[in-house]
């Protein structure tokens, strides 16, 4: 397809973000040669530096995280599209040179602004670019969180749509690019041995987990203000819930699988808040900080590292199906997964499909046969199809940063989030919030699968966590 | 389970069956401890044997053949029940002397006849039985063919029925007990994954296959007043159909299984013999005879070696689920099994689910994935969990006529037709035999999938053979 030419800007261009992700994300693009004719990247920053010293501090990066092969020349061609333009954002000072750059870079260039920046400078950062003239034939992507909460969200939400229209907001929320998030929707829709049975009548219960084993590192401050409820909740893993749950749209296009997520988040709720919602926090471990410990957080924190839901969507497919959803820090393992467990047949094992997000990649199935023998007894076996064991597939597979802003670069919104459903994951999310403050926090030692009180919540309900112990020695 | 002691008595002991299959799983049942405290095995036979000049000619073959290990020790312990008696059971001189041979046995032990012989003797061997009181305390193993038609068949059912009683009457269709036949009610009803798709909704066509690389061998004789219709078809072929397509039993016992069995073949038919029946006879191929050159095989025979049909069956699980069935000698391949294919979804290839029943035994399942990359290209990929492959259970399972005999003993039924079915089975193939008289034989050269109008059968459905061919480089 062809590509509009483009001037992408990075706002907070000197940030982990653009040297660890989008940077090498663009160069991966240029080597795919998925970038247009004329295309220049425009990094934005207060640090005092030049193009030069940008460009050196970049090289080390970009041979650490590019997927694609990089050599001298190939590097430098690369680099010869990034520039460095030292302005301080917050004033206006720098707008109006700025436009004079790009005019100087391509008077008829689409504009497309990255604001890696905290969401309280979104509006700021607005205002300024439409006052200096530089919101015509622009569009810009954002990142989660949009807003810390319903009201700032939806105020955002109204400058940005006001000025540069809705269709020319791209709301980035990486998780719905993982390759294996994408490949839920041929999964579920391009095959009829898992389309029937996709609903209530053969499901037990949904799983969604994104356990990290990392701990808040560098981030105290920002989490302290977050938590882990509003870090991944509203936005990563009610996308995958979205996708994993709603009904088939009439087609692929961003409009109708928008249009079926919403319909399925306005049917999603919590039952009992008190009940249904376990908060958990890290302590220490062997060589490894409790969350009071980290750096920037209250040693009294009561901010949680982890939760755990039990949630219900109020429609024909999913009534009475529980669907849990957990994510914590300094789990005993790194992964995000999406379990639907079945219903027990003639008193067996239940059968299981697993969808595996990341690290690995891949679908899992669980189900039973007779063991081979004289009696009837019967044995769990597993299929697995592991999609980043292939070389070839993981050599070839795009980052997901590298696919957003090349679909943002083709104008196609269906990698992103509408803001429809940004309003109904907030609403949600404030429900629980505001439910909690009475809910206790459990405590659990770092490197283990969270508080026990988190199986609980399952056990009532006669389910229990999938966890690789569950699995056993079939999956190993 | 306790076991009532036994004698059992092979009919025809000095045939082919006896030495490859009956004795090896008697073998086989004594070393795993599944034969009774007290049992007898008495091979009945008119050859000029003694008991030790038959065991003398077994046990090169019990070496060959068993799957247990066999040692001189283990072999002589097992040897020492088994005795050879001269008679010829078509008169009945030798009766009187058989049953003080037995009471010298076991007065108590129940009697198991095995009637390793043309159907067209079952019936003397009974009332000869019966008139030397030899039918008391006793059970019968009849093999396919269960007479050459139905009437001979329901002629033979009745004489054996009055004198013996249908609960004492075990007929063999060793195809019941292979591992992967019996292995379709565990995949089927105890697995939510697979249960809820298992019909019209979802299934496209299902295809059943048992082909052979072998010729006729020796058996022109009986291959020639056979063929490969009435050889294979209303017994193996429709046993494997109606538990793949049977509605769930309310238990799995024998009474409940040939319920449902009975109940799908009533309802299985055939819409238009003409064109629904495909004849095929192999011609030669390099070091291979034509049928028409095989040793007691007319030079202009019209018998088939191969036969594809189309089926159908009136209810609501399956009606207008086209059910093709082939068998053929002279195959490219020796493969037995039974494909799922499902309807195609977003255009996307179709799911298979394939049940390879022989000499592979294992579960193959096919469905799409998105393929790696930025576009919505999708990729086919398949699971195979192969039974077979694993060598403990290889020599874990027991063989067809192991399981068969030991059931027998047991006086479970599951593992047996039902004479009902041997009747619906009849009816079906008789219509399909007297209605194709003046269908045409096509040739097909040996080492070959059969003629290609098997393949125009399908095709004019818009489907296919699942061959290994169309499985292509995923399966290998």
């Amino acid at each position: 397809m062809r590509i509009n030419n483009h001037i992408i800007t990075i706002f907070g261009g000197t940030g982990d973000l653009s040297f660890r992700k989008l940077l090498p994300a663009f160069y991966n693009l240029h080597a795919g040669n998925k970038l247009p004719e004329s295309f220049h990247i425009v990094v934005v920053g207060r640090q005092d530096l030049t193009t030069e010293t940008y460009r050196q501090r970049l090289r080390p990066w970009l041979k650490e995280h590019s997927r694609c092969p990089i050599d001298d020349e190939s590097m430098e061609l690369y680099l010869s599209y990034v520039s460095y333009f030292k302005m301080t954002f917050t004033e206006d000072e720098g707008y109006p040179q700025l436009k004079t750059y790009f005019n100087s870079l391509d008077e008829n260039a689409r504009l497309l602004y990255y604001f890696a920046v905290s969401p309280s400078f979104f509006e700021t950062i607005t205002y300024k670019l439409k006052n200096h003239g530089l919101t015509h034939n622009a569009k810009v992507i954002i990142e989660k969180p949009f807003g810390n909460d319903l009201v700032s969200a939806i105020k955002i939400n109204q400058t940005l749509t006001d000025i540069l229209g809705d269709d020319n907001i791209y709301r980035i929320d990486h998780y719905i690019a993982k390759e294996m998030v994408q490949n839920i929707y041929t999964i579920r829709f391009g095959n009829a041995l898992f389309k029937e049975i996709w609903g209530r009548k053969a499901i037990k219960s949904i799983q969604i987990s994104a356990n990290e084993t990392v701990g808040v590192e560098s981030r105290g401050t920002f989490y302290e203000a977050t938590g882990a409820l509003k870090d991944m909740f509203p936005n990563h893993l009610l996308q995958i819930l979205s996708i994993v749950t709603m009904e088939e749209p009439k087609s692929f296009d961003a409009h109708h699988i928008h249009h079926q997520q919403e319909k399925v988040l306005e049917h999603l709720d919590i039952k009992n808040v008190q009940e249904d919602v376990i908060y958990g926090q890290y302590t220490q471990a062997i060589n490894s900080k409790s969350y009071r410990d980290e750096a920037n957080v209250s040693p009294d924190s009561n901010v949680e590292t982890f939760v755990a839901l039990k949630l219900a969507i109020d429609n024909d497919r999913w009534r009475d199906v529980p669907i849990y959803v957990r994510t914590g820090k300094r789990m005993h393992k790194r992964s995000t997964e999406v379990v639907l467990e079945f219903k027990e047949e003639l008193n067996q094992t239940s059968n299981l499909i697993i969808i595996k997000i990341q690290p690995d990649e891949g679908v899992y199935v669980r189900f039973n046969i007779k063991k081979p023998g004289q009696k009837n007894d019967t044995e769990t076996v597993f299929m697995d199809f592991c999609q980043s064991c292939n070389y070839e597939n993981r050599l070839n597979t795009p980052e997901a940063y590298e696919r957003l802003l090349h679909a943002a670069m083709l104008e196609d919104h269906t990698l992103f989030a509408s803001f429809k459903q940004v309003e109904l994951s907030w609403k949600l999310a404030e429900k629980i919030i505001n439910g909690t403050h009475d809910n206790p926090l459990y405590f659990y030692e770092a490197f283990t699968s969270g508080p026990k009180e988190s199986y609980d919540l399952l056990r009532n309900d006669n389910n229990d966590w999938i966890d690789e112990e569950v699995l056993g020695e079939l999956s190993s």
